[in-house]
């Protein structure tokens, strides 16, 4: 992602800038989450207001604006960077933190009776926007989504992006989009729901196997989809879709309106009429479009369960795909070792390599997000990205830390792995290993089909903890097939709240990425996908196991094999194995020769 | 608990009577829960109306009746029994299952609009009536909660029970109630309240160091407590507290009132002071007293989590209570070896022996539940109970499921052992061997502190789910001190909500007891209580872990050695050792023989 246009004045400015707009509002508080109207992962340009007005470019974090404060909360992932980043503006870090008041419990208490607080109701889920309303009314206080100050000051605001939309076709595409359509109007008869109405990309596009480019590393395009049983709808700017794509919309019964009329398009669902949407994940801004007689059906949307859970189709291209993932990997592995002392190599020259080494494989399509290249105390960082003006060489002894993915025509990957330069320490070592202990703990797990997926958390911790370290992110989020590389409703955090739509389905892909982190020495997180696949049925009910999707070695140097059982040693070797047997056909040279040595057993 | 008052008139009999009733008043449907005015666990006689109606003597489960249905909800703890017991009733059993509906959730799908849902308010929880009277509303029907049908019907209704009230002094009783008033009133001032009221009988027997015989096994009587930062009023009949005691408390600022007045003084709270109730612990009927201007401050009663935080000074008595306890079981074991096979051993000899033996121990009180002495296919019950009409001999091959346990004046204990009759079978071996392998990871486990606890079943879980096995109830409940079996607010157990009240403190006591249920073949089930330590800060924070309290040798001839491994190996062994050296001063003679056989290394 470009920060280029970001740049126009200083901070300091820019906050001034919005404390005078405020004041002419008489607003007490301005609230600037990282949203958008799709309550997206990754911003376009356009909504990146946070990145823009804070100097904070982390993809996650909350900004607070009153006339004597300013922070940004941020989730211990951004710590660091955030530190970095705010260092001098005048804005302070708060560490989002377990038991610590968030953004909108501190706007709870903070804002005195008759204050006003704002948020553009564009970018802020309904669900949101009712906890923070209910917690300013019981002060007095209120809130107003009805503007955005943001416009005003920021006058080389980007536009809205456009890329072309286009078809994600068989065999990649496993079910089509008229079968779909079909289910999902069976879902909405069975809540009682007339209407949809989905805002997040990634739903949309998996529902009409349509893909697009318009944000980073998530192949999807800005649009809103509104759905009866008579009528599909897809909003989006109608230069993306050329001619040819639009009849074949239209033949599968798909109409197309422009982006920006899903305001009107939603005040004309009629009264009396149901609409299903999930509060969570549509925007208040969005949602007062509708007329007040028009009953609402709140659950999450029904697409978001449907692609979380693969087919068996899709597995198999999934397979594919994860083969030559892997592959890359080992081609740049096999370079990086015979590299690395040679010539001058930093965190960027590896993620260049990197990412030269899948552009090469068949099927791939991008990165599905930034590679995380990071030496030694940028490890510490989980979600470090190298620029031009900080980066490490990759020099000396420590640990290498390369988390990266790709978005394959079949299929999304996202791995993580550590690389042993010159001599680790034993200390870096035991990190590694208890690590990789709740990787193969978690790995190896069979559970109950259904099991609210937060609760299978401390499988993978239990390791960990027991030598009282612990690591602030989740061990596992739900990965989409060729599309976002973050997606629910599975999420292994203890962290999360173990809601019913989190159980544990077949088919769903999730990761198993448990870390360490020392800040200022180094970092540690290891990451593989898996697929729960059906483990029977016994009298006892029936089970689900993972199947490890992610194909490549795991460096054994970084490893103290004496602290792993038996039963670890020989899931190690297993996988090794099948690493080997798998990636073998599609590799020669350096590369297979690497991957042999790599694979040996311990 | 004796069933002898409850004979009166056959089961259809009181239906017909109750249907009668049903229809003069109008209502359709009525909901019998297993609930006294203190949401106690064991009721006194007088609110066992669900049994008396349903004939099913189950300690927890939801009776409906409409004029066309009736059905007892259980969980599959009580699948067996009710089967059994509801068989030609013309009542069915609802078996409770996950995504399946439970009882309200029944009424709220099957209550016709218009309907009229009756349940007695005295002995429905505040959260529960919310809960209900929503889902009746959004139907168009309604909730009574203002008449108690079964008053009418049960014409030998038992009395209230009037054992009288004791104190638990020091050394047992650690902190004085001075103390802990002043501790709960500052509690109140944090919370802004007024005033708090409090049902719950063991938070009230906990907070005035008090004691009583009210109900089986808990040492706890029937009363209310109403604090505010001026008056402490304790609400009991007045003839269970002697001229002494009185005194006493009177000079510790509590003042006694009858059980009956509480209704008059929750109506007595001033208009405009605010009141602290826990909506899960105090029932609709009672608060429905209180002025519609006091303001309800809802949370946890702070008694729940202080009484739950065991002292260090605690922890020594509990520690010697479960010498005590583990000595009486060694005399019962080494008497049951010597005899079995010799003389005629029923599931009620067991009882009757092993409470002998306990009942000899200094500090002992009385059980703490009923004993579980449940051979093979009876032990597929969690919670069996051998009676005079139904028991098994104890002989031929298999296993013996014994879960007993004490009260003491310095603790409480609970313990469930496997024992070997004749030659057990391999797979019994195998489901014994798996259910211990999760004793020893939960026991080992470090966990962060705060941690909810639910969080932490999936360790216990993960072994025996390898296997494709899983038990239905919970792996650990809260154990109070010389008070209820099973107190909160912790619970580890993936089904209970993940809420904030069950994070894990220093100090609480909690069962690990993992299980394997066979029905109609046997059932597993190995229980220690572990109590939460320090395990030490570091730079991730704080950790706790387990101190293992309980201390009985674990009969390694249930046990197939070869599938643990060498960490679980090492446990048992030093659990043994422990067992060996802090038991064998309390023992002689074939009690001794006994321990120092079965504590032998593996």
């Amino acid at each position: 992602m470009s920060t280029q246009s970001l740049t126009h004045g200083t901070v300091p400015q820019r906050m001034a800038r919005i404390r005078e707009l405020m004041s002419r509002e008489g607003i007490h508080a301005l609230l600037v989450p990282s949203a958008d109207p799709h309550l997206s992962e990754y911003l376009p340009g356009y909504w990146q207001g946070r990145q823009w007005l804070s100097g904070f470019h982390g993809s996650v974090g909350t900004l607070i604006v009153t006339a004597d404060f300013a922070g940004v909360w941020a989730d211990s992932r951004y710590w660091e960077q955030a530190t970095k980043e705010l260092a001098g503006s005048g804005i302070e870090l708060v560490k989002l933190q377990p038991g610590q008041p968030g953004p909108l419990e501190w706007l709870g208490e903070q804002t005195p009776e008759g204050g006003v607080v704002a948020v553009d109701g564009a970018v802020m889920a309904v669900a949101s926007a009712r906890t923070l309303s209910s917690k300013l009314e019981a002060r007095g206080a209120r809130l107003r989504t009805d503007i955005d100050l943001l416009n005003e000051a920021w006058q080389d605001r980007p536009a809205l992006p456009n890329q072309p939309i286009y078809q994600h076709l068989p065999p990649h595409a496993t079910v089509s989009r008229a079968e779909k359509l079909v289910d999902l109007r069976k879902s909405l008869k069975e809540k009682g729901a007339d209407w949809h109405f989905i805002a997040t990309l990634d739903d949309i596009a998996w529902l009409f196997n349509l893909r697009g480019a318009d944000v980073s590393f998530n192949p999807v395009f800005v649009s809103f989809a509104l759905i009866s049983q008579r009528q599909a709808t897809l909003f989006v700017a109608l230069s993306k879709v050329d001619a040819e794509l639009r009849g074949i919309l239209e033949h599968d019964g798909v109409t197309l309106r422009d982006y920006s009329e899903i305001a009107a398009a939603l005040r004309e669902v009629p009264v009396g009429d149901s609409l299903q949407v999930d509060p969570a994940r549509v925007t208040a801004g969005l949602l007062n479009n509708l007329a007040s007689g028009v009953k609402w059906v709140e659950g999450l949307n029904p697409t978001t369960l449907a692609k979380s859970r693969k087919s068996l189709a899709d597995a198999e291209h999934i397979r594919q795909a994860m083969e030559q993932d892997g592959a890359a990997l080992c081609e740049f592995f096999a370079w990086f070792e015979g590299a690395v002392g040679r010539q001058r190599i930093t965190e960027l020259t590896i993620d260049e390599h990197l990412t030269a080494a899948r552009a090469r494989r068949p099927g791939y399509v991008s990165l599905s997000f930034n590679t995380i290249a990071a030496f030694n105390a940028n490890g510490a960082m989980p979600h470090y990205h190298a620029t031009q003006a900080e980066h490490a060489v990759i020099e000396g002894d420590g640990l290498l830390l390369i988390d990266s993915g790709g978005q394959y025509l079949g299929g999304t990957t996202d791995i993580t792995r550590m690389v042993p330069i010159g001599t680790p320490s034993d200390e870096q070592k035991r990190d590694c290993t208890r690590v990789l202990k709740g990787v193969i703990a978690l790995s190896r797990a069979h559970f109950p089909k259904g099991i609210l997926s937060p609760l299978l958390d401390a499988i993978a911790r239990a390791p960990i903890w027991a030598q009282g370290v612990d690591y602030g992110h989740g061990t596992g989020h739900g990965v989409g097939y060729f599309l976002n590389v973050h997606e629910g409703p599975q999420v292994i955090a203890y962290q999360a709240a173990a809601a019913p739509q989190t159980a544990m389905q077949p088919g769903m892909i999730t990761s198993i990425e448990p870390g360490t982190y020392r800040p200022g020495r180094w970092g540690v997180r290891i990451e593989n996908l898996a697929m729960n696949r059906e483990a029977g049925k016994t009298e006892f009910g029936e089970f689900l196991k993972f199947e490890t999707l992610t194909l490549c070695p795991i460096d054994t140097r970084c490893l103290l094999p004496s602290l792993l059982t038996g039963e670890e040693l020989q899931w190690l070797n297993d996988y090794h194995a099948q690493v080997r047997e798998r990636l073998s056909p599609l590799l020669g040279g350096a590369a297979l020769e690497w991957l042999q040595v790599r694979t040996a057993p311990v």
